[in-house]
């Protein structure tokens, strides 16, 4: 490994020791690279301003992170083991490629402010792509909620069969669930949007840094003002944010398990085309739909990171050494649930309704419902119509469609107000 | 117990059974009551206007309502193992007054959309509490800050003594942490703030409901449109209520951790009046921070409840009973979250503060960090200047009043910034 | 409240803060008042044995406790707010009935040792309900399979229809699931099963303590020797019995999948007696699994039991008031728990089976894998068998009956070896 | 990727679903590639005794596992993307090898029992490792507590000064933890110590396999009966094995809590060789003991691990491919969990104690429970004694010695029993 940056005369290093703090720092902290780079740019924007460094340090700051930037990205860069962390690599190439300028880098900050501020981009990024992921979720289902209003789908409680619903009503709850989920995205990037950078180890420095600059130049909607309560942030914000994308998760869990059940033999209300499935190594006969599986199992991922964090922070103000597992954490989260995430709006252009199973899965039982309200609606109480209509000698095959055209009520099958969600979807 | 709503002829009932079905239901339904009672009132509103019930029914109605809501605050009603449940009880007073009145209320109406639109309302009131709490006590926190800005504090990371701090920075970031709880209370409780009245059992129902007029007479800000996603809607909603409760009790937590030692007599730095303490059974010199210690603890409350819906929604859609369990989850996390809350503002009234301890904790040391950037703002590259400024040789008793005051980046000890975080108080 | 035991001169209580304090404690002691009687007798003649009591005194305190134990039986003696806690309670009462006698039982007590007494019998009591639980229902699983054993079933994987399975199969798979935790719950009893009375508030008095005889007289199977390590396992051993319980739960869990989907439309495989149904307020045609339903969703709750406990055991050793909330925990994840596994035993015996529909669901595919293997004993290469056996072409309607007798593979339908899962039983 | 070998005609395969499919599975499938050639050789040898495979062929299988295990422990073998999955590895080299002895490997077996008992294996493995490293903690611990048993330290409750406590409680207290902790690894090591190869798909097969053979040949305690049940207790086993390195773990985060405080400049009880700390890239004064920090989070790591298991399991019977998650939460937790372990031994060997720190943190009021039981011992109630010892004007300057050697109950500072713990200890 390169010379520590805090390496002092006397201190005994011992390798397995090293390698137990190092643990997968170097490989995670690939995902914060380049984030890590605009910071470092961003900051040495400040020092300038206030005279710590000069316009051609700057410049040739500048140019080193570009081309480091640039290098990373063409794989001519690799952070490995020779580093403890991003920030020592960048540190020392600036260094290595200008001497005094690079040594000038790291005034008025800590790697404690740096590593907030570099999480703290990619959580931004990270969310705004789960709010569009939402979105178009969203779109799809409301686009198939327009063009299979009509199709009746039998609706289940209790996994029992209760009334008939349809296609309609189907797609429109997802449509709704996956709004509010991008709501809740923006919500939370908002709500992280603050900049850390310049709150050093969490007490601030004996110089005036022009942290408004470094907030405007990485584009944060407000400063994180106090230098203490960055670092109380670390890990709170990070848990806001896979509780956000949890619950697009969740919404995803029933999705899948409504899609499992539907995908069945016994449903077989939903043909997955064959790329979604998989086979077996012994049973030459199966088809198994392990997209929608994994997909269901991906909120699991986002539950373990929120936990990981959330038995860290159990603590005092102030850094501990604890909050570095933060960083998996949500590595591991964004990466299983975007990647989820991603498949989602194809799979859901993509699913086959078979309608004939649909249909003949309706029983007459599933009427009782229409005919208890509408004796109610004739003036029978309804607690007295609701007795006569559980006479199953009342149940009688019914018309799907004249029940689905009668079901009214505002958000029902008759009711969609599907305009109402394309109005909210096109605020997000 | 009452006759059950949904009882039919030959349909055994096993008392053991009963009791675990009911579980806590009728205690914990005592929570809901009254949000039912208005709920119900809005419902019974609704049906007036489509023709369901006639002027003078509305009328008894609401008298009836309105008295049982009278005997429930003095006592003259208690819901207890008679009822189901609350809607039960409240069915069954109407129907018993008003007869045929009574028998009409449940027109349109499932149990599932009712405890749904109870359990909302009583989230919103709940939420709204909690932002009311945040938000004094982060008055408290930046009166404090403003008053005691000057006074020293010992800065630690990793428990570690590193540079001078002040009660003004201290205070500031647990102002801005409860700014940070009191807004996300306030956008959860808009996320959560939609009508589900009027879904029915998840699939609407075969009436023109007017759920516009229930939307804006319960004073929700939008209609939850899907009345299937209504359905889905539960547990993740309550789940968000949680996790906003949480945000403010990971900083008590943590808050809680640094009076912990603050109190201890190794660092005494803050004395607690007496009535936050108690005493042992059986060592007569104790006098134990009690209350800051279930202050701490209360975080745990909030993650079990979180746990105990989490752990309910892995489901196809539409209604099942597990999410029954979801009742006594809020009920527990707020029960406990607030409660620790309410007792936030004048604990950190009443703290006071050993200046002279707090100051005899500053070593030597901790003024190598403002050595080191005094170094590098003379032109020392930093990286030179972190080595000489390590030389303990270097190190001397030091001002802590002249390295509060050089702390001049913004959101340090002389650039608190409070205006800032007023500002933003003043609009949550 | 009576006076507390702790209280001071000069030491403001606040009412608010001591109803915080309090909390639901006096409710939740009820649980552990007995085994505290229990445990405050064994003191009390540990006490004798040291001369700190004298033989009156002893028969005193014998007499009023078993006095006190009726009381509470009885319904005469009610734990209410009248105490801080249910100690408190035994000792005034002694206190009250017997003078001095009653102010010696505390001598070289503590509330830490006497709670943790007291949770540590209530723990063991519980895990050996647990055990005979799981072998009951073990039992009724293993006599059903054998009476049942030919009869086919689907066997799925990824819910899609895989092979021919039987009842034999399922029945066994639960029968040794239950083997399995009820083994558990004996290993954890025998774990937890150590005396931590004596160990005072975490160091010890400076008397001689007869902790071997408070070990025999309340059958604990070792000493837990180690003062300051009795407060260390407050939390620890709460959650290995949590854990224990969370084993049966979960299989519980998936049992209830299993009989949430066969009892639906769908499957159709198996009828509940009414008595395990509940009907809809809405619509008339329901009759809902609602047991099933919740028995599923009770893995929840003990998921937050231990969460809570879990989230609070972030500590640095010796005792702190945050593990009071241990105690609702416990009671809480107990309470549901064992109310979910008593009615187990009758569901699994009233459980009717519908063969015709199992076998309808018998497809041609299903032979597949049988005929993969068949081919593969003829001594084709099975990766060869496997492609064959994978067209469509050589399926064809086969013989369930034959596809189960032809399993033999030791634990297959043909190989059930349920000598071996009931020989495993006799020894829980 | 080499042929898929589900592969069937006409089946699509979309790259990105395949990448969504695959995740981290050959990265993973690393940790059980050795023990997957061992049950693979096991099953060979099962099928040779049934007919299936011939002596020749068995032969020329057991020679190509072993080279295959020898080139992946030269490197000269590479589990990577080329691969779907460990299990298609070994038999793609065996059928290159060895032609149709490879096609016929698979006879009888799925991937489904492949994973089951390699996982299996491998749980056994790290149980055995985590036992064999609480064992030799606990013995570091019984010998310093020995060698220090007479060294004062303060004891304390709430974090409050409470009574005079020793080295010797302390270490004695650790000691019986990892006692504990290495008999519930050995409870839990020997209850998942059964063999679920030979169970196929969950359905067994229509071949007389010879699991006794495989279970003899492995290492197994017992054979896992139920072809069922072996599906049933994935993730079950893995969640039970994760319990029982958290009991560690808890353990752990307990201690190093206690040493982060005792590391602190305000209680300075402790100092930790310079291996054990790092430095700050902003404070040049700062050793931060970073090694104790990341001892305290590993608990996080294991939490997160049980949190997505747990979260995978509300499923029906049968395998799911939700359940290919278990295997990275099981890598992770043990991978962070043994690598914390096994720093410890030579931790607790390391750390240097400061006496007079120590001693001089003793003050007069934690002599009181001390003075109230003498009282007591000479006739006062205890009660009154409590209150006569509760008045400051009767605490002075004690002997901590002397406060030590009158400690004489069982387990406290004259009386720690230490060859009771080392007894059991032997036995472990």
């Amino acid at each position: 490994m390169s010379e520590l940056l805090w390496q002092k005369p006397g201190v005994k290093v011992d390798a397995r020791i090293q390698h137990f703090l190092a643990g997968e720092d170097v490989i995670l902290d690939r995902e914060f690279f380049l984030f890590d780079i605009q910071a470092s740019l961003a900051h040495a924007e400040g020092l300038l301003r206030i005279g710590i460094l000069g316009a051609d340090e700057l410049a040739g700051i500048r140019v080193e992170l570009d081309a480091l930037a640039d290098d990373w990205q063409s794989g001519a860069f690799v952070l490995d083991e020779r580093y403890e962390d991003c920030h020592s690599a960048i540190e020392s190439r600036l260094v290595e490629r200008l001497g005094d300028a690079g040594r000038r880098i790291h005034t008025g900050r800590s790697r404690n402010d740096q590593i907030l501020v570099a999480t703290r981009l990619w959580l931004k990024d990270r969310l705004a792509r789960m709010q569009a992921l939402c979105v178009e979720a969203a779109e799809v289902a409301l686009a198939r909620a327009e063009a299979e209003a009509a199709v009746p789908l039998p609706g289940y409680t209790h996994l029992q069969r209760a009334v008939v619903s349809s296609l309609g009503m189907w797609w429109a709850a997802w449509a709704e669930g996956f709004i509010d989920d991008a709501h809740r995205a923006r919500d939370t990037l908002a709500w992280v949007d603050a900049n850390p950078l310049g709150s050093a180890a969490g007490y601030g420095v004996n110089l005036p840094l022009d942290r408004d600059h470094t907030t405007q130049a990485l584009g944060f909607g407000r400063l994180q003002v106090s230098a203490t309560y960055a670092q109380l942030s670390r890990g709170k914000f990070e848990m806001a944010a896979i509780e956000a994308l949890s619950s697009a998760l969740l919404d995803l869990r029933r999705l899948a398990w409504d899609l499992s059940l539907f995908t069945s033999a016994e449903y077989a209300f939903v043909a997955l085309p064959s790329q979604y499935t998989t086979g077996s190594s012994i049973m030459p006969n199966k088809r198994n739909p392990d997209v929608i599986e994994l997909m269901r199992a991906t909120y699991a991922s986002a539950a373990a990171a929120r936990t990981e964090i959330e038995q860290l922070l159990s603590l005092p103000s102030g850094y501990h050494r604890d909050l570095q597992f933060s960083k998996g954490a949500i590595v591991h989260a964004f990466g299983r649930g975007l990647g989820a995430l991603e498949l989602l709006p194809d799979l859901l252009r993509n699913l086959e309704w078979k309608p004939e199973a649909m249909r003949a899965a309706l029983d007459p039982s599933m009427y009782a419902t229409d005919l208890a309200v509408d004796l109610a609606r004739e003036g029978l109480p309804f607690r007295e119509a609701y007795k006569q209509a559980a006479d199953p000698a009342r149940w009688a095959e019914g018309d799907p469609d004249a029940s689905l055209q009668a079901r009214v009520s505002p958000g029902a099958a008759a009711g969609l107000r599907l305009d109402a969600l394309r109005a909210r979807l096109r605020t997000e």
